[in-house]
């Protein structure tokens, strides 16, 4: 099978930064400490046109303290015959450093470094490597595999069958159809709950989860339950506080953990909050939603205009206080015993605090994150922003974000069928996927994580899908969960397991994709190879603390095939991920270890030959290959 | 000569908009408007990539009101053998409210249309078009001829003979050469007076100038007068409040409007309110800064450690209430009778507010506009960020930039002799300035033009180089002058003359280029061909508004030369300049009214050759173009 990439424009053999350890010698810095930040540059690299790099005249980095550039020198600090280390010194003087490096040629050429990659011309703010002194996520954060489970379709112990169903209900039977129209689409009840959570902790331990994502457990008036009618306690359908607090315990004795799932930019109409600011427009909860006068309409703001989601007013002190800010609200009670969540996904994270002129979303999740600081830091803290997150994310409160863009959209346009349907469920335009090759996924994929801090995009959700959209598996070109999954968890963020997806299952739509997990089929024929690839590819991400927080390089990118390390001092992990057969190359030296790879998963093959690596598989797929560490100088 | 661009990249071809009157029902809408878009198709559009664009399944518009996506349709409202105009409508939901066009083609293609062109894959949001419902800068903002005076320098009245030099001066004769080397650097006084300014004002209207910038006039230790010692009154040594006064009111009885400069991040360590607050450590001025502990090492906070430039510390309510806030403010104070000043240039606006953790930047200048809008609504905020000044100028309070990045360092790029030194004065790294291609300068200036809004574009200094930076003539390419000229008057922004320029002096660094004004020279044979390229130049731009407000849709783009036009329903101004023989072809389709062209300026050629336009000359230059305006319907 043909190349894909001419050996001109390796990405392979440019230089090379990163957020990592092998790059920075501080990942979590104070404010005014001096980090030492690193390059590679390895012997006979090439510019961003494929060139010669040639000789380096002058060599650092500029930061942009304060809006104004400042240069600090690098020097060599090692070498050997695969390349020089270059060391400089960065100040970090505000609380999100900006830098970038800069390699002057001897030839009179500019070479800038950002999270784009290598440029010829001068280079945006936006795409600094940056150096964030606000407070880190956990530890935890970047190592986690999550798992999402949607409350009423997960399981369902014997206790739900004495609970009678409410009156938003029709209730159903585990194996009965969905039905997706109005008013079943949101009112058909199937009765998971938590203890049927608890009950299933062995399968999540099974597919290598430590961290368990729930959609909302508050009571509500639907099945999803994002439209929350209190805050005050766990959803006695689902088996009320105590249930939560058993599954917690029993997650947290099998070594997972757990977050839930609040919704900071509206409540359901039912929410008493707001029932009481609509009873009386007196009421101290008046001041929690936008009512209009009734010269301009009456009635109120809601998410979407949807009037059953009613929006809240962050302007209001006493919401506030209520809800997200010190150790009585919401945002803490949970995180606190006897329940001991640890950690909140914080639903319409983009919207929140925003209408109109007003815009208080920073105050907003700043506060939040202070309140999880002060009762819970071990914890973290996660925003929905499906779109372009860059602004919101920059490390001053969301540790990472549930968004589309750099990843998933990518993903499903390079492995859906072409002219794929049912786009729309994660944020397509007109609903349709567009198709792309390798190389636009690698450049979507760099446009959109390139604004993140490292640290942002080490906490960011690798998801295939989840309960808001299709189901990849639905339209994926046949042969590629693999490497959608595979991608998911060797690029850098969280991976993400949208419960059933283990189970090879499919859905049109963020409805249809909510099914009822098929309990018992583990065994069958259909359903044993796809549990077995979910194993295979979490057990890596696991048993590899580099596919976690390695740094990343890109080695080659095809139109079919991708080819990235990450790396870090006591490992690297090499992959090949390919939508079908397909064959990548570039220099051998951008791998010096690569003749001690051993497999760790796939079918792919590596192979060396004067001078030059190939990659190559028959089929699509995704193969990943242990080599030893990068040899770097001790810091 | 060989044409440099091929058919198949015909930027003329492609689906254009701007935030133009063509494409824009209301350049200054409220918050909740609804404002009309329109998007002109041409027959025989070209995608990106060049291909043809072919049948189109859907058009309009999205948006990103409160960061969550919504689309607007949009409908074909004209069309005829040119091309169709396409129309959607755009709520203005937030005050700055981003919008791209989508183009689905029904081949299943998407095609998204934002500030930098026409993109293939998703977009992000930073480089929307946008809808501003901020208040506006003044309507003469964008029309204005801007002409650059440094004080000192620039012309001596005979009042100036009869005053004593200061302390602190070292007293020189106008015709005596500059010293370079300290202390004579900021301390050499040619005793240039606003006296002087006003006897020469038919100079600056002889060049077609009517907005007079004049760089500080308050007293200070220095001839460039940015380390003020107060802002209470004007410099004795310039004629004093009366001078100003006499200036401003000639000025004004030419048309002329004049522009004060203050620094708003640091004041002189002279400043009667740093004295005070280094005098007495209760002082109510003590809050202005930011003095240290002892037990931190003593001393303040200055700019970039220069001790004489004691940094602001804004976070002190008093030093907002006499510098910035309200009626008797400094910020007030001058743009009132009896002085009547039509503006202010802010010093250092990228850096001011900003230290460590704190960032007051968006209060401080939201605060100077609002004063300005209380006292003298008429007038002009610029803002100096010299470098990436996206985030700060998004129309919540600068109307322009004096930055150099859109504009400026491409254009030295662009037209510098290769290896031209210098390049440290106007921010190049290691003060080397890069060599770049048309197609480079294109990039570059879409690259940090398309974070702006199209009125912070519309009101940013196009200048060829600054009381700050060398004078751009002294390493350009022979014969480039009238290129760099002809573009900073032909692309939005305001034109900026640099005193002096006109003259042809040059000068290698920002030291150096404040050269005493050689007046008496006009009519040699050296100045009078520069004299006559600037009145020639700029009076283009006096005698066709379209080249300060209309859109403008580039045509084609080659290594040595550019083409676009700037456009309007009245009038079109065809453009193209180049660094050398040069020659430029494109379909004739994007230019219906080619053939009624007549020359307004310049040596190049159009012609006309099956179905073709080609542009080309013998040499470097500026060459425009007259055109019929563009057949719009009305709105």
């Amino acid at each position: 099978m043909p190349v894909q990439l001419s050996a001109g424009s390796d990405v392979a053999m440019r230089p090379h930064h990163d957020g990592s350890p092998l790059h920075v010698s501080d990942l979590a810095p104070a404010l005014g400490e001096t980090v030492r930040v690193r390059l590679r540059v390895p012997v006979g690299a090439v510019a961003g046109d494929g060139s010669p790099l040639g000789a380096l005249a002058w060599v650092g980095t500029r930061s942009n303290p304060n809006r104004e550039p400042r240069f600090s020198e690098a020097s060599v600090i090692a070498a050997d015959a695969g390349g020089q280390w270059w060391e400089a010194e960065v100040e970090v003087e505000n609380p999100v450093h900006g830098y970038r490096w800069l390699l002057a040629g001897a030839d009179g050429r500019q070479h800038w470094l950002n999270q784009l990659g290598l440029q010829a011309t001068e280079t945006r703010d936006r795409d600094d490597f940056r150096l964030v002194a606000h407070e880190p996520a956990p530890a935890w954060a970047a190592s986690s595999v999550m798992y999402q489970v949607f409350p009423d379709r997960f399981a369902r112990s014997a206790a739900a069958d004495g609970r009678p169903a409410p009156d938003w209900a029709y209730p159903a039977e585990w194996g009965d159809p969905q039905r997706l129209d109005p008013p079943y689409r949101s009112g058909q009840f199937y009765g998971g709950d938590l203890d049927g959570v608890r009950e299933k902790l062995d399968h999540l331990a099974s597919l290598g989860v430590d961290l368990l994502y729930l959609t909302p457990v508050f009571p509500a008036r639907s099945n999803h339950r994002y439209d929350a009618s209190t805050f005050d306690h766990v959803d006695d359908l689902l088996g009320g506080d105590e249930a939560l607090v058993r599954l917690v315990e029993a997650a947290h004795a099998r070594g997972i953990r757990v977050i839930g799932d609040l919704t900071s930019n509206h409540s359901g109409d039912a929410h008493e909050w707001f029932r009481a600011a609509q009873a009386d427009p007196a009421a101290s909860e008046r001041d929690f939603y936008f009512f209009r006068d009734e010269a301009d309409g009456g009635g109120y703001e809601s998410w979407l205009g949807v009037p059953s989601l009613p929006k809240f007013d962050w302007s209001s002190a006493e919401l506030r206080r209520r809800f997200i800010e010190g150790p009585d609200s919401v945002v803490a009670k949970y995180l606190q015993a006897p329940f001991g969540l640890d950690g909140w996904r914080i639903d319409v994270a983009n919207m929140t605090g925003r209408l109109g002129a007003a815009d208080l979303n920073a105050e907003v999740r700043q506060t939040i994150r202070r309140t999880m600081l002060d009762v819970n830091p071990d914890t973290i803290l996660l925003g929905e922003s499906t779109n372009d997150a860059a602004s919101d994310f920059q490390g001053d409160a969301w540790h990472g974000a549930m968004t589309y863009m750099p990843f998933t959209r990518p993903l499903w346009s390079w492995l859906l069928e072409p002219g794929s349907p049912a786009g729309g469920g994660i944020g397509f335009a007109l609903g349709a996927v567009p198709t792309v090759t390798g190389r636009e996924f690698h450049a979507a994929h760099l446009r959109f994580a390139a604004e993140f801090p490292w640290r942002t995009r080490l906490a960011t959700m690798n998801a295939l899908d989840t309960h808001d959209t299709p189901r990849f598996a639905t339209h994926a070109r046949p042969g590629t969960v693999p490497a959608a999954l595979g991608l998911a968890v060797a690029l850098p963020g969280i991976p993400v397991v949208w419960a059933g997806d283990e189970f090879g299952l499919t859905g049109e739509d963020g409805e249809a994709s909510r099914t009822p997990m098929p309990w018992g089929s583990e065994t069958s024929p259909e359903v044993a190879p796809v549990l077995e690839t979910y194993r295979s590819l979490l057990r890596l991400r696991r048993e590899h603390p580099v596919l976690s927080t390695g740094g990343i390089r890109w080695l080659a990118v095809g139109d079919d095939a991708l080819a990235f390390v990450r790396e870090a001092a006591d490992a690297t992990v090499l992959v090949f991920a390919a939508r079908s057969a397909a064959a990548l190359e570039f220099d051998a030296g951008a791998l010096p270890g690569a003749d001690a790879a051993t497999v760790l998963v796939g079918d792919g093959r590596l192979a060396a030959s004067e001078g030059r690596l190939r990659l190559d598989g028959d089929a699509p797929g995704f193969t990943a290959w242990l080599l030893p560490g990068v040899a770097a100088p001790a810091w």
